[in-house]
């Protein structure tokens, strides 16, 4: 089974924000994870399409009933129909959480992911906890995601 | 139908917290208030245990698959099987949302109680957004309780 | 901890289904059973209704974000966010599961009430299985709960 | 976006319902289609098999809070944590509800799919509606899948 690398952010984002979300799902893609994320908009969809950019894969867990809400870089798009409820199954399903800007919607899946143990890390997100390892840019992202699962 | 406060706070928590979640508990229901909370121990146990201090009503969400899990002094158990996936229908079930402290699971319900723009009153717990109503005692929070509810 | 008692059956239903189902209701409560249930309108409206005729306490799980769109006889709503998802919680939540006819949704919470092994009584419901005790009335699906509840 | 085909059956199953499975899933595979299911054992894990054999991928939405209980034929899992109330999610996230032969969870499953107008087809399985086009092997279940999917 494959490993699955969730990234979470806001449905709306600033453009830089969506830049950085952007290269951040090409690096993920072209050192072959896969990348779970919520399916929608911003930081969703901009990783989506970093991830297209290079031909990875990409699941995206959905708040709706209908997966035609996904953004049209998922590959895999799974219906809930939980409304935000879902952020805990994007958060189960991954083996490491990064976390991009991100509002209130992010901040309970943070919550989530440092309550479960999972490692999380930050790229210009809340600071809520030393659990989370904070990086300057998705290229460092990268890095921490290597070191963690060389050390599992 | 009747109105629904919820108290969330941890599972298990210092005495000190304990005993304000008990009495914040014994205020709202000698007001005629309802709560609604995790059904568990901790800051659940103490708030449910003051409502039941003064024959008031108490609903545990619970993670678990059987209400069995539930603390001695909810009335009402509702078993959703989604463990901490439970957290959102705190919440959404809820007026008015107060939290005790608290620790990342606390975290994750205050997300949502912001994302989904509930009113939240907060004593001595995380501070990540001036939404967030604080206040110092149980005795306070029972005011802004009351002022929410009249200007509604 | 007070036990709860599933009634299930569809939103919209024939007059003499639901007169059944308020009959019911009404037998419930003024037996001190408290009745759970999906909360909107047809039979699971029709219980509430019986149960408050006789002043007993109805808890609605609710498929809908807001506790709002619970139907009038519904004293403690819980908003599950989670549409047609509540059913499992419904069925979890209780000690035993009355069927009163049904459609789909119905068939949905006696298929999880069976895998659970939970007491199910049909009173004229989906026919799916010699798990069902099927009565013929009201008055005689009270008969099997007080049954069921003494020899457990 | 992939449109995903579910297959639905028991966890444990009589060796030619697996082997009916397998088949299933090996054709969906040879004719592109991918393949949603509930990621465990039986009809699930048999279905996966096939579709794998043909190097078909394959999404399973499991109960637990792991990934790790998936089978090991599954690409990518879905850990929902909320036990057999994923059921739902299952459903969701179909264009076409394959179901194969099936105990109770399964018929909760064809509850839901029924209830929300997916189209149904069905092996050897629950008898509860018209609705439910039977099929009488795997060959002619793929033929319905395509008559389906040219009609939409």
């Amino acid at each position: 089974m494959k490993k699955l690398i969730a990234v979470i952010g806001a449905g709306d984002c600033e453009p830089e924000i969506y830049d950085q979300a952007y290269e951040l799902g090409q690096l993920l893609s072209e050192n072959g994870f896969t990348v779970v994320c919520g399916g929608l908009g911003g930081v969703m969809e901009a990783v989506c399409k970093g991830v297209k950019s290079s031909n990875g894969t990409t699941i995206g867990i959905l708040p709706g009933n209908e997966t035609s809400e996904a953004n049209q870089y998922v590959d895999f798009g799974v219906a809930t129909g939980m409304g935000i409820g879902r952020n805990i199954i994007i958060i189960r399903s991954a083996s490491i959480v990064i976390a991009v800007n991100g509002k209130f919607g992010t901040l309970s899946e943070l919550a989530f992911a440092l309550q479960l143990n999972k490692p999380v890390i930050g790229l210009n997100t809340w600071d809520v906890s030393d659990q989370i390892l904070e990086v300057k840019s998705p290229q460092e992202a990268l890095i921490k995601v290597k070191e963690i699962l060389n050390n599992v």
